[in-house]
């Protein structure tokens, strides 16, 4: 498998890990996932060492796991410390453990080879930030996370797949600035409409009535960390000579993509907004919109990778300027997979 | 993929290709067909050479195609005539078009290199002839076409397979005769049955009550092209000496075989007789019978698809005489295959 | 494909045999069996010699089928004894006959290469004594028949995966005895319990309520013939010196462990009691229990295939004491797969 090793990916939300076995797979590897009494987020290898079982279809002890096949039993730092029929526990009895890193409301697991830089974990404040409010949720996507990549880092498909919900026509007709951070290792890309129509997305999450000015400001860090910084205003509202930008809408939207295996993904994603933070209604609303707009990227995303499975080999595309920070992407995420 | 490229193959009935996006694949080629304004029928490639959007997934605007993804646009000819977020459209792009010629009511497609001679292309002049009534439809087959010209140029199988439809104990009984022309490339096959037993096909449709003489007289063009010419008359009933047959019956059944991938293949068929032209309930009679026999062989031949599937490599047959129009098939396929 | 041939295997329960065609896969072999008028059981391979065919989907005439596709005709003993079209049989038109050997109400075949041995199929009287009542099935495993020899070779997983069933704690506290006798081919594993807590499976059906002696002395004849000589008594009673035991419950539980593909087994299963004989509660009771045991079983090793079909190559298991009798087993089996 050609998945880009010595990375940290999000293994899921923090709530997500709990009193329950939790069980995910991450580029190939299956993981179990549970939360200590003490609160801690554990990350084990989801095979027994004796004959493979998976710990996820097991039961816990306390905080160790007793496998459901033959009772072999871990502790949270994957060494086994009790196996049935004897009092020795072999040497080698031990599951390997992932190192994790709960920030941001997010579960990072290291893939790779030995305890990864927790410093080099890009950063989403907003998902706990008491001035957003955030809707999020995660889709299962039957396609290679390349292709949600792609799709992501060229938003005029909103126009098109996205039309009634995000996409305008001024999205696919607005140039592009792509530039690209090689020793940060991230990617921008930016759109700024001005005067342009305002989608039933953000028209009825803000109450907007006219004409706006819309920025999709992305940046993007490889392998899978998506983020696109929304700014909505009227028409000619402009952040002030200090910087001060309270009149305009933010709208902090994100996706974690997350290869589970080579053609399938974790499409992580959530939207959080620094305006109307209390109003439920705002929120199921954006909740509601943005998994169909999700949803409707995992069906097209989907169909795609049936095509790629059935088409000859050497199949060539055909890239224009709207693909700038996609191919960007792919010659990192190039590198990255070949280390 | 081994198929008998350079050939015309039928990829739709006319009534299929109108105003929406009909997808197809024809020898593993995906294609998308429509109908122009004007009246034309267009065939094709059902990918967008942006970034394989499958076009027949997407929408038309007047003659043209505006992909559903990121809004590449299409005239008939292939040419693309728009892309977003810039005025020039890149040169190469372009999907290829298929030569398409619609003549008795088929749509023929011409599946390899340059342009084709449409004068190559069979004729069944019985589906739009006022002296003929045709029902039909088509079936998709989950096995490989090969397996349903074997079954369509040996009809003993009716006999055992199609037994209260079309078989009787004759038709296994009754010896063929076989002749191929190898320079216009077509298999004949003939059975002529004397004062035999009339099938409920035969007699529910005609209304002939007692026994019957029973011509089974087939032609087949390879690839796929497949005409059976049945005459049913009351025993001793001979065509006159000016060639006059006006007392028999004749039903022109056909089926178009066409492979949709290695394993799969569109199964058209249709039924044209020359008598109760107007009479709904003969049609609707030979429509469900027909319909009923052509699903018990796709039955039939699903199951020999998963046989050949799980069997080992080098399995042998066995033929015996009953056979000999079908590997003269297979001899004159195999040479066109490996063109 | 990998499988031990020249060997018996349990193709179906005898009553499973009657005047229908029955089909089943026997280590990749398709096989279709049938009884005759004289009431024997005929096993043939499931292949018209024509077109492949499955004979187990066409239809009897007397003792003889009648290929369902174009009426090639079989005699209980492979010949071929028609074929329409022509008068002459070809000498070749034969299907492979399997010799059957029904015995102990199991119905077994000799895979392989000449006639096989009758006398060296193991016995399991018990299926037709009058002493002993049973109740039995078969459930279909969807994976490879050495993930049952194992589970079944270690019952220490009583107490994780059939607990409230037939597991209880000391199941897997019990070290066992193992013996191979490598001149017959037979794996032996023992496990004696003294004075320990009966699970509901014996207390119900035997009527004990308290403590009670177990012994579970297992039988196991590779490829897949396994034997469970279960006892069950109240604590002390023993043996007499005479080895009279009717003061104890004996049960025998059997199982074949045949495969069908690579990647899934027929998981033939039956317990025989001697004691409530006639007692139609207890045989609904054990038959339900019994059951549900085996699709738990059913249930773990279904995902345990789908792990092995996942996993990188060269995986390691690590073994324990507990795993001695299933690694005999498997060196057993691998010598006889290399034949």
């Amino acid at each position: 498998m050609v998945f880009a090793r010595n990375q940290w990916y999000v293994a899921a939300y923090g709530e997500e890990v709990g009193d329950g076995l939790l069980a995910r797979t991450i580029c190939g590897e299956p993981i179990v996932m549970y939360r200590t009494g003490a609160g801690e987020a554990v990350a084990l290898a989801d095979r027994c060492v004796h004959r493979r079982f998976p710990l996820s279809e097991s039961n816990r002890d306390g905080d160790r796991i007793v496998c459901g096949y033959h009772g072999f039993t871990y502790d949270p730092d994957g060494t086994c410390v009790a196996v049935p029929g004897q009092a020795r526990v072999p040497r080698t009895a031990r599951v390997p453990a992932y190192r994790v890193v709960e920030q941001d409301s997010l579960i990072w697991v290291w893939i790779g080879d030995g305890e990864g830089d927790a410093a080099a974990i890009p950063r989403a404040p907003w998902l706990e930030s008491p001035d957003y409010t955030t809707v999020r949720g995660m889709e299962p996507l039957a396609a290679r996370y390349e292709l949600l990549v792609d799709n992501l880092l060229d938003l005029s498909h909103e126009t098109y797949l996205h039309a009634g919900y995000i996409g305008t026509p001024e999205v696919a007709q607005t140039p592009i600035t792509t530039e690209t951070d090689e020793e940060a290792g991230v990617v921008y890309v930016s759109r700024r409409m001005k005067d342009v129509e305002c989608p039933p997305f953000y028209s009825e999450s803000t109450g907007i009535e006219g004409r706006i000015d819309r920025w999709q400001d992305i940046e993007f860090h490889p392998p899978g960390f998506y983020l696109l910084h929304s700014r909505i205003a009227p028409t000619g509202v402009e952040p002030g000579p200090d910087g001060d930008d309270s009149n305009a809408f933010h709208v902090e939207v994100g996706y974690a993509i997350v290869p589970e295996t080579e053609t399938t993904t974790h499409d992580f994603w959530w939207v959080a907004r620094d305006f109307a933070l209390d109003d439920e209604n705002v929120s199921t609303f954006l909740r509601d919109s943005n998994r169909t707009v999700v949803l409707q990227d995992v069906v097209a995303l989907n169909k795609l990778e049936k095509v790629i499975a059935s088409e000859p080999e050497g199949y060539q595309e055909l890239s224009i300027n709207i693909d700038t920070g996609g191919l960007a992407a792919r010659r990192m995420l190039k590198r990255l997979t070949a280390r």
